[in-house]
C-alpha cells in the first residue's frame, strides 16, 4: 500500500465513547487506518502518548455581525477562525442573519461572501431567522437547506430580530417541515424591559444591574413557552446558553413529555457569576451578556448538568465586542447597563475551560469531554460523521492535547480581535498542543501555523427526528386529528 | 333578651372546619346567637337536623356582559341573580369590563347602574381590565378599589380585552401596590390561533375540534407565565378555570417557590369532557367553553386537587348565552367551532353538582364542600367574615340542604335565560331546600321567593399578602436590590 | 332561660376557619351558647377582645414511662398535666406502653391506673404496640380500641419496642380491620446502630455526634419503608416528628399515590438546630432527641410545611428526663452519645412557641395556629367535636390567650418534673392568660389553679377512613384480586 | 508488515457513539488495525456492508447453581454458553454463590472449577454474598477481588442468601473499601410473604397471582432502602432487573442526590407482561420470574428508559429451569405460586430482542444498542477496553448482524438446557449472522462451531469510584465527621 500523507505514531485516542492507542493513518485529509504499528507516512508526528481527540466544534459563534444592540462583532471569520484553531477547534458555526426586511437567500449569499477564502477552519452556518415572512419560509427557506444550512436560529429578545409568538409557531411549523432544527434564545422581553425601567428608573445604571434586570425566571418562561410551541409543532429544539438549573428542570420536563429538545452549556455560566459584573466603573461591562452569569453557586447546577448528560454541547457563544465605542459601547462609555452591548468573547478559551476544568479536575472523563466538545454538535447539527469524531473515514480534525500544559489566561496569548477577555487570569491546566484540520498543522500550542483559504464551507444534512408522541398529540389524536404540520 | 327576628331551630351547622347542631338566632340580618335552646324568634323554621351551611358564594359569574365573541349573556343581574338565589346561592361576583379605550372608572359606573336595584342577592365584581394605560392605573384604580372592588381580571385571548405581556407586568405592579388581587383567564393566544386555522384549513370546523384548537399545554404556558409575571411583582393571583392536571402542578410549583397562587375549579371539568362537544349537528355547542372540557378521565385530577385542598374555590363562570343569534351563534349557525360564543351556563346547578358529586358520594366531607363552595371565596376576595361562614356577627345567608333529595337536572326548572343546560339530564342528589339571604326565605327548592331590589353591593377589604421572598426576590436581594413595585 | 355557669364576654374567637367575636355561655362544662350580648353566667370572665382559642392539644407526650434507653420520664401524669395546663393545654395524648412479653390488656389498665384520678386535664391515650403478637392482634386489641384507644404507635427503632416489617404490617393489617390507625416513628435502626458504630469506633463520642449517627437519609428511607406498607394494608398512618425536608418530600408522593398519610411538626425541629447539641462538656445532651435536629436552615422546610398546611399537627413528644442518673444518664455521665437517653421536654412551652413563632411573628394566621395546635389533632385521633374547637355542644376547654405578654423561657417558671429546658432563653411573645378545661379554670398564666382529680379519660372513637385507590390497589385488582384486608 | 491472522471486510462498524465503514484486521485474537483496504488476512470474512458489532455482553446469567426456590438451573458452563454465542453474545457474567456458611473463597473456587475448560465464551463472575461474615468481608474478600471479581451481589429476598440491613451495610462497606461495586435484586422479602400468605389463605394459587404477591410498591421500598445505604456507605450500585416506571424515578432522585446508581433492563419487562401469566393451568409458570412482569403497558416507562440513556445495561437475568421436578417444580406441579422456581431463560434472545424490539422498530438508533448490549456493562463491570467495543487494541469479539433476517422464536432452535422460551413464536427481525470470539468464529445464525475449551475467565478491574458529596456525607462534614468507610 502507498504511504500515507501523515501517520500520527503513538496517539492515545478518545472517542464520545472509547478510549484506546493506536497509530492514525491519514490521507486526502481523512483518517484512512488506526491500528499499531501502521505503514509509514510522507510525514510523521509522534504524539508521545499524549491525548489525541477529535478537534473542536465550536458551534455557537458570532463573527462579522453587527448586533441588535449596536455593538460590532470585531472578529471576522478570519481572526474568529484563527482563535478558534489556536483554542483547539476545526469546525465552528457562525450565523448567517436575516434581519427584518431582509430575505433568507440573500442572508445565505451575504455570509458566504463574507467567509469563503477568508476562513482557516471548516464552518457550517445557522441560520438567524429574523423575519418569517411566509414568503420566506415557503419559498427561500427550502433553498437555504438544500444549501447545507439546517439549523435556524430564532430570538424571543433583542428588537430587530425577536419574534412574535406567531412567527415562532409558522417558522417552527416550517422547519419541522423542511427537516430542519431550531436553536432558540429564550428570555421574556417584556418582563426584561420592565425590570430595567424599574431598575434604571431608581438610578441602578452599574453593569452589576444587568442580572437583576434579566432574572432567572424570565428565562424560564420563555424556555416553558418554547419548550410548549415544539410541543404543538413537533420540531426538535436547542435551547442554547442555558444559564440556571430552573431551566435545567423545564427542559427536563419537557423531554419526558416527548419534546426533543437539546440544551446548550457554555463558559460563562461556569467560569464567572454575577460578582464578575460588580467592578469598578466599566470593568463589569467585560462580563455582561445575556443571559447573565447567575449568583454564585449557581454554577453547580450547570456542572451537575455537565457530568451526567443534561447538556448536549459546550459552546462559547463568542461574542466579541472591542471595548469602545464600535463594540461595547455604541452608546457612549457611560450609559446604564442596557446600552452596553451584550455578549463575552470565547473561541479560543472555551475548549482548555473545559478540559481544565472538567478533565483535569476530575469532575468529567475524556469521553465525556470529546462528546461535549466536538461529537455532540457535530450530529445535532448534521455534519456527523465528517466532523466530530476519531474513526475511519471521518475528516482528519484533530487535537493533540498536552494535558500537562499549565498557563494562565492571557489577552495577549489569544488571537481574537477584541483587547480582552472575560477569563483573564484564570489558570488552566491542558492546552492543545497541535491542532490539525483535515490532516494539516494549522496551530501549535498559542501560534497559529495555518492559512486562511484553508477552511471549506461544510454542508450539514438534514435532520429527519421521528414524530413524537407528545401529550398534545395523543389528545389530538383521540379526537381524531392528525397534524401533519 | 328581646326576640330575635328568625330562628332556625335544630340545625346541623357545618362550617369550613366544624360540624355543631345549634339554634340559629338572627337579628337584623346577621346571625346573632348560636346556641342550644335559644330564645324564640319573631319566625322560626325548623331545621329538622339537616345540614345548615353557609349560603354560596359564585366568585366567577357572567351577566349583562356583550363579551367579546360577539354573544350576549342572556341573564341580567336580575334574572341570573334569581338562578343563584335558586341554586343555594347568596353572594355572586360577577364583572365590570372595561374594553379597549373605556375608562375603569366608566366600567364601575355602568355596572353599578346595571344592578343596583335589580339583583336578588348580594353582590360586588371583579373588573376585567382591558386597557390598562398608565392613566387608568395611576389615577382610576385606586378609585375602584376605594369603591369595594379590589380582584382584577385579566385575559391572555380575546381580541378586545387581552393584555401584552408589558400591560400584565403594570397592570399587576399597579394592583400590588394598591393591595388587590388578580384573577387571569390562561391560554395562549397565538398559539390556539395557529391550531384553529391548522384545523379550519383541513375543513375541521365542528364543537369537536374546539378543545383540539385549545390544547392543555397552552393553558399551561399561559400560567407558566403569568405565574412567573407575579414572582416578579408580587401580586396574589387566581388562576380561574383550571382544566387539567398539568396545570395544577404548574401551579403547585409556582405555590412552591413562594408565589401566592390561588386555583379555581369549575363543574364543567368534572361533569363534561371532550365527548360531549362531539354530538351531531350543533349540539355540542352546548359543551362549547374555554379552557375547553379535557379528555374523558382528565376529571380525575381536577377531583384529586377538589378533595386535598389543592384548589380554593368552586365556581360556575357562568356564561349564559342563548342557542340562538344573540348569544352562541352571532355569526350564523352554520359556522366554524371558532365562530361559536365560548361559555356555558352554570350559576344555579354549581352547588348542587358539588354537593352531589362531592359530598353525596363520599369523595368531600362537608367541611371542604363549605370551603370550596363559600368560605375560601369570601376570604380570598375580601368578603369574609361578612359573607362565607356560619358565625355571631356574620351575615345571616344560610342554606338548608335537603341532602335526601334527588333530581334530574332539566332546564325546565332552572331560573336562567337561556334554553338550555349542558348538564341537561344528569342526576344530583342534595339540593337548597331553603336559601336566606341576611335573614329573609329567598328561595325554596326550585322557587324564588326573594325580591329583586333585595340584593345589596358588598365593599371587598383590600388584601394586603405580606412579601414573599421568591427565588427572583431572593437573587435580586443578592445584588443589592430591593424593588418595592 | 337559665343562668350560664360561665360567660366569657367580649371573646375575638378563633376556629380553624373562623374568626369571630362573642360572648360564650358555658353550661355543665360545654359551649352553650355562643352570642351577642348573651345572658347572664354565674360567672363571668372579660376576656377584653382577647383570643379566645379552643384549648391545646398535645398529641404526642411521654409520661410516667420508663423508655427504653434506661430513662424514667421524669413527669407523672399529674406533673405532666399541670405544665401542660400552664402551656395552654387542655387535653394531652400520652401512651399506654406494651413492652415485649406484655399484653396489650396489661397496657391499658396499667396505664389507666396511673393516670385516674391524678390528671389535671382531660386525656386519651395512643397504645405503644411493642409485641403484636397473633393473639394480641385477635382477642385484645378490639377490647383495646371499644375502651376508646384507637391509635396505635410502632417504633421502627428501639430494641424493647421495634418491630420487623412482619410486625409492622400484622399490626397494620389488625389495625385497619378494627378502624384504628397508625402512628410511626420512622428511622432506620441498623443504619443507625453501623452509623453509631463507625462513630465511636473513632472516638467520636459527644453529643453533637447524635445528629450524625442519625442521618435523615435513614428518616427518610424509614418513612418510604413505613408507607409503602400501609400502601398494602391501607391502614392511615401519622409519621410523627418529621424532621426534615427530604421526610416531607416522601411522604407527599406518598399522599399523591392516595395513601392516607398525616405528619406532625415538633418545636423541637424549629427552634433547636444541631449546633445546640455542640457545647461544651454534657449540655449538648439537653438537646439530644431522636431524631435528631438536624443542620441549621433545615427548619425552612418545616416552617414551609406549617405554612401551607403540609403538617397537621403540632405536638411535643414531651420526653421528661432529668439530667442525672435517673433520666439522661442512666450508664453515666461519661458515656458516648448512644448510651444518653434521647428526648427532650416541651410539654408546656408547644403551644407559646408556635404561637410566638408562627402568629406573633406573621407566618402563621390564628385559624393555622388552632389547626395545628388543636383542631387536626382531635379530628384525627377521634375526639372532636367534644375537643379541639369553639362550637356550640363541644367541651369548654379554652385559652384566653394574652398576645401581648412577652416572656423569656426560664426552667424556673415551667412546672415539669425535669431541672432544664432546651429552650431555655428563648423569648417568646403570646401566653395563654386563663385556660379552662370544661369551664373550669385550670391556669392563669404561669400558675396552676385546678385540681388533680379534674382530668378524666376521653374515649376516642373509630375512624373509619374510605379505601383509598392506591396503585397497589389497582394494579391487584387488574389482577382479580380484592384484598379487604 | 505481516499479514492479519483474519481481516473482515466492507464492515459497517458501529461503537456506543460511532458508526463507520472499514476493514478489521486482526492478529493474536485482538482488532489490531482499522481501516480502508488493509492488507490482506490468512482469512477473510466479507461482511457485504452489514453491521459489525462488539459481542454481546451478558452481565446476569445463572448457569450451574441449585437455586434458592429448590430449582436447578439446567444450564452448565457448556450449554449456557453455547446458547450465548449462538445468541451474539460473546462474554457471559454469570455467579460464583456463597450460601450460608460457605466462605467466598470455596464459591470462587468452586464457580472456576464447574466453568475451567467447559466454557465456550470468556467470562468474569459476580460474587454472590450471601454470608458476610467479619472474617469473609476481611480476609477472603480482597483475594475474590485480586482474583478478578470485582462486582458482588446482594439479594434482599430468598431464605439461604437474603442478607439483613446491617449485612448489606457492612458487605457495601467493605465493597467500597476494596473498591469492588454491588448489584442488588430488590424487593422487600416481608412484605411479600405477606401479600403471599392473604393470596394463599384465600385460595389463590395460580401463577397469575404471583405479581399480586409482589407488587412493585415492594420492589421499590427494597430500590429506596438500598440506595439510601449507598448513600451512607458510598459504595457504586447497580439496581438489577428494574421492573417499573417508580422504580426508575427512585432510582432517579438517588443519581440527583450524589449516589452512583446503575440500572439494569431485562427483555422480560418489555416482551412479557403479567398476562402471559394468566393461562391455562401451568403454562403461566413459564413467564413466572421475579421481579414479575408487570401490567400492561407498564413497558412503556421501562421503553423510555431504554431510549433516554436512563438504563445502563441490558442483561437477560437468565434462570433456566427445566420444566418439571428439577427445575420449575422441585416442589410438584400442582402447588401455589409461591412453591414454583422463579425466573425464565433468555441468554440466547437477549440480544435479537433488543436489536429487533429497538433497532429494527427504530426506537433507538445502534449506538445505544451497543451502549446497552455491550459497551456499558464492560465498563461497569471492569473488563473494558478488552471488551465491550471496536477499537484498536480490544478483543476481537464481534458480531455480524444479519438485519434483515426474519426469524419467529422458536426452543427448536435454541440452544438452551430448557426446553421452553417464554418468547415462544415472537417475531424477530435481526440476529447474528457470525459471532466471533478473539478472532475465532463461534457461532453461524443459529449453529454454534466453536469449541468448550476456547472460553477464558477475564479478570476485571477494580473500579475507582470518586467519593461523592451526598447530602448525608455533606451534613456529616458540616458536624466535623469525615467517614472513611
Amino acid at each position: 500500500m502507498s504511504h500515507f500523507d501523515l501517520v500520527i505514531r503513538n496517539a492515545r485516542c478518545a472517542t464520545a465513547s472509547d478510549v484506546f492507542d493506536a497509530d492514525i493513518g491519514i490521507l486526502d485529509g481523512r483518517i484512512h487506518t488506526l491500528g499499531q504499528s501502521i505503514a509509514p507516512g510522507r510525514r510523521e508526528i509522534d504524539a508521545g502518548g499524549r491525548w489525541v481527540l477529535p478537534g473542536g466544534i465550536d458551534s455557537h459563534v458570532h463573527v462579522d455581525q453587527r448586533q441588535t444592540t449596536g455593538g460590532l462583532t470585531a472578529d471576522t471569520f478570519s481572526t474568529g477562525s484563527i482563535a478558534a484553531a489556536c483554542g483547539g477547534t476545526t469546525t465552528m458555526i457562525p450565523f448567517a442573519t436575516q434581519l427584518r426586511g431582509q430575505s433568507l437567500r440573500w442572508a445565505m449569499e451575504e455570509y458566504h461572501e463574507r467567509s469563503r477564502g477568508k476562513t482557516a477552519i471548516d464552518y457550517n452556518f445557522h441560520l438567524i431567522v429574523g423575519d418569517p415572512t411566509a414568503e420566506a419560509l415557503a419559498k427561500e427557506l427550502p433553498d437555504v437547506i438544500a444549501d447545507g444550512c439546517t439549523s435556524l436560529k430564532f430570538f424571543t429578545v433583542y428588537d430587530d430580530v425577536m419574534l412574535s409568538d406567531r412567527e415562532v409557531l409558522n417558522a417552527m411549523a416550517a422547519a419541522r417541515s423542511e427537516g430542519a432544527m431550531v436553536m432558540i434564545h429564550c428570555e421574556n422581553a417584556d418582563g426584561i424591559d420592565w425590570m430595567t425601567e424599574k431598575l434604571i428608573d431608581r438610578g441602578l445604571h452599574a453593569p452589576k444591574y444587568h442580572p437583576a434586570a434579566r432574572p432567572a425566571i424570565m428565562e424560564h418562561e420563555a424556555i416553558y413557552r418554547m419548550t410548549a410551541f415544539a410541543e404543538l409543532t413537533g420540531v426538535p429544539l436547542m435551547i442554547v446558553h442555558v444559564s440556571s438549573g430552573g431551566s435545567m428542570q423545564l427542559i427536563e420536563a419537557a423531554r419526558r413529555r416527548g419534546v426533543t429538545v437539546y440544551a446548550e452549556a457554555c463558559p460563562q455560566y461556569i467560569a464567572l457569576d454575577s460578582t464578575d459584573l460588580d467592578k469598578p466603573g466599566m470593568e463589569g461591562a467585560k462580563a455582561l451578556c445575556s443571559p447573565p452569569p447567575r449568583w454564585p453557586g449557581n454554577d453547580t447546577a450547570i456542572w451537575q448538568g455537565i457530568e451526567d448528560g443534561f447538556f448536549d454541547v459546550f459552546s462559547s457563544d463568542h461574542s466579541p465586542y472591542r471595548f469602545d465605542s464600535s463594540g461595547k459601547f455604541p452608546h457612549g462609555s457611560d450609559v446604564p447597563f442596557n446600552r452596553i452591548s451584550s455578549g463575552v468573547p470565547g473561541v479560543e478559551t472555551r475548549s482548555p475551560i473545559l478540559f481544565s476544568e472538567g478533565v483535569s479536575k476530575g469532575r468529567i472523563d475524556i469521553n465525556r469531554f470529546v462528546a461535549l466538545n466536538s461529537t455532540n454538535a457535530a450530529k445535532i447539527y448534521g455534519i456527523y460523521p465528517r466532523k466530530g469524531t476519531i474513526a475511519v473515514g471521518s475528516d482528519a480534525d484533530l487535537c493533540i492535547w498536552d494535558d500537562q500544559y499549565e498557563t494562565i489566561i492571557d489577552v495577549a496569548l489569544l488571537h481574537h480581535a477584541v483587547e480582552y477577555t472575560p477569563y483573564q487570569g484564570m489558570v488552566v491546566k491542558g492546552w492543545p498542543a497541535v491542532t490539525l484540520s483535515r490532516g494539516e498543522v494549522v496551530a501549535e500550542y498559542h501560534s497559529f501555523c495555518g492559512r486562511l483559504d484553508h477552511g471549506r464551507y461544510v454542508r450539514a444534512e438534514k435532520r429527519h427526528p421521528k414524530g413524537t408522541a407528545t401529550p398534545t398529540a395523543i389528545e389530538l389524536a383521540k379526537l381524531g386529528v392528525q397534524l401533519s404540520v
